[in-house]
């Protein structure tokens, strides 16, 4: 038995995890609580009461967090959460649970879990890239996670795609994010001339249903997109060779819209020695499940 | 005792290892033999020259050679080599010499040979790019080379860097090595709209040596090199995290004419989370001994 935390900027989450299903979960809100030691007693409480009615201990926490630095167990003054300081949170958990635990970076959770649990069960090599607000993204070599010497690997949506391109979120120009998260589609659903009235909604499900209701721009938009992210897979291809990508996120969840084009993209944008030996595929793992899963899989390295 | 073999396509060079150092070395023309097998056949005498001096038998061979997939033993079609076929090397100087023998990619050699006995050494992390007619790359990752899921991993060289950029030699377009290659910085040279006689030496020395001498376009050549190599090397930092970057080859020797804005760029080009934590030298191994180390260390994987 395993317990799993995703911290998000909102809202956190815990299951209780057995053989790679979440059998009970639990939430609770991030913001509002008087300090980080409040918060943390309030997650000890609930990973508690996720055991208490089980009988059976759990064995380890794992902690899944944007900005988390696996190698020391800190979050690193994340821009999206209440603590602007470093926040040691694997070592505040295992002091009030006596459970040992592990944090890491999100993304890195969430490559993990498409690794253990996922659609990517038994590669040797792996990239997992999260579409969404950002792009994260985890790599396994060697069936190992890439942290990197500082803990900080893995950053494929910060890779320049353009040089002195668009304004990315970093402070840099050009980053792959800017391109092909919810926010660069929308920059370039707008920078097409696509209806106004489309984006009052938020997110990136507006301009689907606008693209299967034929709007132009949207299609167009879904096209760029798929042919930016697949110059930055290839590139990220062209360093570790995984046997498999795995897309994760609501932008890949908008099914041929996007992957029909990017798979097309993706073989054209290959060097030839990489050819027809790597798969591209959408998570399998339950959208609810997967970063609780995830961070569950922390535990396992 | 270890043997390292180094193919180049014009002569191959044999070298007796003995704690990190070359302690006698040989070469043969690559080309002008009347098959494989004969070329193979010298390749094992000459070897076998090597030791018989020294009474004490190799334990091992390690053969670097470029389109060397070191998962199968086999130089795959490589198109600066006279056979055209692919070449099991590994096995075939096992079975003439009776000494275990192991085969890889030259830049991944390279790579090992930085890592265990010149500049990156102790490093977990570690990124080693050759910088010459193409632009190799061997990554370390948790003190593990990077081989892919298919052996071909780690070409740095052959991330697009510009969309729909300058021709490359693999017929895909914008590649780091159409810019940051020997032919690269001739093109740009070109482009730039140098003096045509300085061009009419090759390689890169002439345009080094009018820079020197404050030809404008010459130093303007190392300057676009510079920012482009920073870019490319930023992207890969952001995929494996390495603690330090070793540049290797006839273009990095070229001493502060790249190396002064080469750092200046790439410490701009880094992700802010990086800064500060990788450091950029040039390989601290002979120039004639690098070869023939880093096959030798082939063998200690």
């Amino acid at each position: 038995m395993l317990i799993g935390i995703d911290i998000g900027g909102t809202s956190s989450k815990l299951g209780l995890v057995d053989q790679g299903k979440v059998v009970k979960e639990l939430k609770l809100p991030t913001k509002g609580h008087a300090s980080a030691d409040a918060f943390a007693d309030a997650l000890a409480d609930a990973a508690g009461q996720l055991t208490t009615d089980n009988g059976q201990p759990a064995t380890a926490i794992g902690i899944g967090a944007p900005n988390a630095n696996q190698l020391t167990g800190i979050i690193e003054m994340a821009p999206n959460l209440p603590w602007k300081h470093d926040l040691p949170l694997a070592r505040m958990l295992e002091l009030r649970t006596g459970i040992p635990a592990v944090l890491g970076n999100d993304a890195n959770a969430a490559a993990l879990g498409e690794w253990r649990y996922g659609a990517g069960k038994g590669c040797k090599d792996l990239l997992m890239v999260t579409l969404g607000t950002g792009v994260g993204s985890g790599f396994i070599v060697n069936n190992q996670l890439v942290l990197g010497s500082h803990g900080n690997a893995g950053e494929v949506g910060h890779m320049t795609l353009v040089i002195d391109g668009r304004d990315c979120t970093c402070g840099r120009k050009g980053c792959l994010e800017a391109y092909v998260s919810i926010r660069g589609l929308r920059q370039t659903y707008a920078e097409l001339d696509g209806d106004p009235e489309v984006l009052r909604e938020e997110g990136v499900l507006c301009i689907a249903k606008a693209a299967q209701q034929g709007d132009a721009a949207a299609l167009q938009t879904f096209r760029h997109a798929a042919r930016w992210l697949a110059v930055g897979l290839a590139n990220a291809v062209a360093v570790t060779g995984p046997e498999r990508i795995v897309l994760f996120g609501g932008i890949a969840r908008n099914g041929d819209l996007l992957m029909a084009p990017l798979r097309e993209r993706f073989h054209a944008s290959l060097l030839n020695i990489y050819h027809g030996r790597v798969d591209l595929v959408a998570s399998a793992l339950p959208d609810n499940d997967a970063a609780i899963l995830g961070a569950a899989a922390l535990t396992t390295l």
